[in-house]
This record gives structure tokens, C-alpha cells and sequence, in this order.
């Protein structure tokens, strides 16, 4: 079933049959553990999400012929340590929904739900330990602490002027880092060629980086139903994310700003017609060319590859982040 | 001062001067990263600790020769792992000071103080993976899971009637495990012999088991400035230890329990009559009786090994959590 749902993105196809194991391996990592744990984890499990981050690790490893019991722990490690974070994540902004699906801070308890991912990042590390590689062990764990200071910064500069660059060292530490990890871990498992590494680097950073700047684009013009959150839902918590960033550097004195976002004094309607002049700007569209950016210079390091299935795909997972209909 | 105020336990005697070098190496581990994080951390290693774990790790890899880097920034991972699950136990249990001090959830808030649990998890496994020891990794992740399941288990079984079993597996998950892994994890660095691995073992969860139920003694006996918290504050909590278990063993109808513990009917006079009989039944005699087996266990494994300055604090360090005037 899950197998049919991630079929409809074609990216998957030359690994879709390892898409399933995947799913198992990382289901086996509550077994013998407290009935809640195994209750949560499949919770989380059922509720989707796109795996992109897997399917990264598994499309390379394919593309590097890394032996499958192995490629299969490193994805399994690489999903668990990005659901981790997102079940912290809803617990700190309080969420409810995720996809749609009761949060495990809303569904049991906010106790149950630090516990929860402190269990998926032990079990993260456990596979990550189970490659045999100690490359990819201090990875995992520098790259944790990347992600993890990263929502320090985002939580304790909650509302404020923020600077591009504030804003793109954050859409790395929260994304694109763990994007890059999935890209070159594979690499220390079959040839630990530098060059390899480097390429894959830049490749997974970049697309990283596109895929969040889509998705916070997708708060401004997304479907409410698809995106599955109330629309431009960053703005009004005061989250300024790359839309608003180009709006105000072509308007750096509106005073709705420091009102709302600094200040935190909403009034939705005022913040409606602040977002209304957003969306007329021509910012969005300026976010949007920004993304294309990040996922060309990550395509022209792919395309030092050899050509290959998993290379074709590898390209159509970052061309139809891009190419969708905004 | 860190080295004077522990210069009162003279187990710490052959590694004393390793002690503010594994200061130091946990204090390094927030550099770089947001200021926030690095007060969090530098106000939690101000809070003082005994550094019962590392100290287990200084000793034995003393003991077994290791080279003095690398037993410092095990020393450091093993400590470093104990206070991330501090601060995540401390945050929901809704405890607003530990060892006299304001906890980070109380000091900073809840979010805070996920986040900085969560980067000392990244940090730790960064320090166990610097010891270059795939089987070192791969048992931190592992106790992490066994200690995070134990507390699972805890949150969600808290009041209700629980066996000498369930509680004896409880504070194995809480505090034996990890000071078998202080205990283990320096053999894998120098000998990695079985038997050294097993007796070690045998050594840290005894003497770990040993600590929990004298801390759980404490609680019932000890003077309420010298824990810093409520005398018998677990019984109140819904929480049986070892002396209500031997309690209950004799007195299995009686009808308070299920009132105040199961039912958490709290009515502090009757609670206080319960708590005096507890006293009066010598229930924590024979807790401490226990905890006397459990580290003349731990001691019987220990004096397999050869003599040495490391083996004689080793035993010190067992006998000084027995030997006091309870």
C-alpha cells in the first residue's frame, strides 16, 4: 500500500522494492520495547510522509552498488534520525496535526512524546552504528547537533529582523544538512572517494536547501488542504521566511513589519493586507527562482556521474520540487 | 575547585588529575553552537555531581592502560550521556531544582530544555564515536534505547501495584545499565577481552543497582536538606521503591496503599502514618541489606582482577555507598 501510494512519483522506481524493507527495518527498531513505543512508532510510521530523505540514501547506494542489507539499515537510519526530530519539533511549536494525523504530544503526552524521540534518536544511532562505519557514526551525531542547534537559534530569535543569511544558515541546519548526510553517507560505505563525497555534498545541500525554500513558499501559496496548515501560518507566528525576506528588501520601512512580526502584535486583518502586498510583490516568484538556483548548481554536480537509472532519478526528485504548479 | 570539592571521595585519588581535563572536554562541546546552549551546558556542569560514571570509565581505563585522550573523551561521552537524560527526566517530571539548582526547564522553558537535552545526546554520540570503537557506538545507542524504554515504562505504569520484578528491571534501565557501560566500554578500547567484558559487567550493573536502591533509601531515610528534595517524596508521588516493596511484601492488604499509592487519594496525614510504619518495619533495613548483596556481587567480580591503586578505588567507590551512616 505504501508501496502504491509513492509510486505516483517516478523518482522511487528504481528502488521501490527496497522501499518496503525500509519500512520494516525501521518498524523492528521498537521491538521488545514498551508496548506505547511501538504503538507511537507505528503511528508515525502509518502517517506517510514522502521518505525523500531514504530515498536519497537509497538511490545512492543503488547508484554505488553498496550491498542491500546495508543500504536498507542506512536509510531505515537516516528516516528515523529525520522523525526524531520532527516529534520534538510538534512538541515544541505545540502542534496538533501533522499530515493531517494527531501529533504524539496531542494524541498522549508531551512527556510520551520526548520520550518517543529520544527512543527514535537512540535507534537512530543504533542503525547508524550498525553500517560498520565510523565516518557515518560521527556524522549522524555531528549533524544532530547541526539540526538541533539550529532550532535553538529559530526558538530563541523567534520574532526579530532576520537577514538572508540568518535565514539560509537556517533552512541548512533544519534541512539541507540532514538532505546532504543521506547524500553522502552512502559513499563511506562503498568507495570513500573524496571527490564522491564532495559531489554528493553539493548535490544534497542544494537540493536541501530548494526543497525547503518550496516548502515555505508553499505556506504563502499552497492549497490550505494540501499543505495541511492554515496559509502563510510562518508569517503570523512571525516567521520570516524567504518570500517576506524579498518583499522587505525592496520595502524595508513598512511599519506592518516591525507591528507584527517583530512586535507580535497581530491583527489579522492588517496581516492580511501585508500578505496580500507580499503575494502582489513579487517576492514569491523571486523565492521560487531562488530554489531553481540551489537545484541546478546541485544538478550540475550530479551530472559529473556516470549516467545511470539512479542518476535519472536522483535528477526528477530535484526537478519536480521545482517544477510543480505553485 | 571542581577537583578540591571531590578530593572528599578517595576513589577519585589515581585519576584526580583527569578530572578537569573531562571538565573541560564536555565544556568544549558546546562551542560554536548558539550562547544559549553553551550556558545551558556550562550552568549544568556548575550544578556539581558526584561523576560517579566517569569516574568508573577514568578508573578502568586506567586500569587497562588506555591512552589518556581517548579515556578522556570516553570519560566525557559517558557523563555527557547521564546529563541529557537528566534534563529530559528533570523536564517532565516538572522538577524545578536538581542539587539545589534551577533546572533548565524551570530557568529557560520546556522547549529550551528538549533542545538542550537533545544536543547533548548529539554530543555524547559525537564523543563515543571520537573513540574510534564501532562496539563503544553501538552499546551507547543501545543503553540509550534501555534507559529511555525504562523511563516509558515509568510514565506510563506510574501508579498501580508493581512487583519486586518491575522494579528491580526499573532501575537497571535507569541506572545500572549506564554504569555498566562506564564500566564495559573501556575494555573495548584496550584488551577486548570477553572476560574482562564480563566481569566488568558484572561489576558496573551491581554496583549501579546498588546506587539506585541506596538513593531510593535516601528518600525514605535521609536528611531532607542533604537530598534536596521532600523526605519520601516517591511514596507521595505514587512512586514504590525497594522499602515499600518489603513493606508490601508483609503487609500485602494493607488498605492505604491502594488509596494514596494506587489511587493517588493523597491525604498527607494518613500518608504520614503509612510512611512511619514503612520506617517502623524495618523494610528499609532490609533494603539496604540488598543493596549490600548486590555490591558484594559487584565487589566478588572485581577481585578477580590483579591489584592496583585503580582496582582498590573501584572498591572504595562500592563501599562508600554502603558504608554510610544511614
Amino acid at each position: 500500500m505504501e508501496n502504491e501510494r509513492l509510486k505516483q512519483f517516478s523518482f522511487f522506481e528504481p528502488i521501490i522494492e527496497l522501499i518496503p524493507l525500509v519500512d520494516a527495518k525501521m518498524r523492528e527498531q521498537s521491538e521488545g520495547s514498551h508496548e506505547y513505543l511501538q504503538d507511537a512508532l507505528n503511528h508515525l510510521l502509518d502517517s506517510g510522509g514522502k521518505r525523500i530523505r531514504s530515498a536519497l540514501t537509497l538511490l545512492i547506494s543503488s547508484m554505488f552498488k553498496v550491498e542491500k542489507e546495508r543500504m536498507i539499515t542506512l536509510a531505515a537510519a537516516v528516516e528515523m534520525l529525520h522523525t526524531a526530530t520532527l516529534v520534538h519539533d510538534d512538541l515544541i511549536d505545540g502542534s496538533v496535526l501533522r499530515r493531517g494525523n494527531p501529533t504524539l504530544n496531542s494524541k498522549w503526552s508531551p512527556g510520551a512524546a520526548i520520550l518517543t524521540g529520544d527512543y527514535l534518536f537512540a535507534r537512530a544511532a543504533k542503525l547508524a552504528a550498525e553500517t560498520n562505519s565510523l565516518e557515518i557514526m560521527n556524522m549522524f551525531a555531528y549533524k544532530l547537533s547541526i539540526i538541533v542547534n539550529g532550532e535553538v537559534v529559530q526558538l530563541f530569535n523567534k520574532r526579530g529582523r532576520s537577514t538572508m543569511e540568518d535565514y539560509f544558515q537556517k533552512i541548512h541546519a533544519k534541512t539541507a544538512s540532514l538532505f546532504e548526510l543521506a547524500s553522502i553517507a552512502p559513499v563511506y560505505i562503498s568507495t570513500k572517494n573524496e571527490e564522491d563525497v564532495r559531489l554528493l555534498g553539493i548535490y544534497g545541500n542544494n537540493i536541501g536547501m530548494a526543497f525547503q525554500i518550496v516548502d515555505d513558499v508553499l505556506d504563502y501559496v499552497g492549497d490550505q488542504a494540501q499543505v495541511g496548515k492554515p496559509i502563510v501560518s510562518d508569517l503570523r507566528q512571525g516567521l520570516v521566511t524567504l518570500p517576506a525576506l524579498y518583499y522587505l528588501e525592496e520595502n524595508p520601512n513598512d511599519p506592518r513589519f516591525e507591528k507584527f512580526v517583530i512586535e507580535g502584535d497581530e491583527k489579522p486583518k492588517d496581516m492580511d493586507g501585508l500578505i496580500e502586498d507580499i503575494l502582489k510583490s513579487g517576492a514569491v516568484e523571486k523565492a521560487i527562482e531562488k530554489a531553481r538556483e540551489f537545484t541546478n548548481i546541485g544538478l550540475r554536480a550530479l551530472s559529473e556521474f556516470a549516467d545511470c537509472p539512479e542518476k535519472e532519478a536522483l535528477s526528477e526528485l530535484a526537478l519536480i520540487n521545482i517544477n510543480r504548479d505553485f
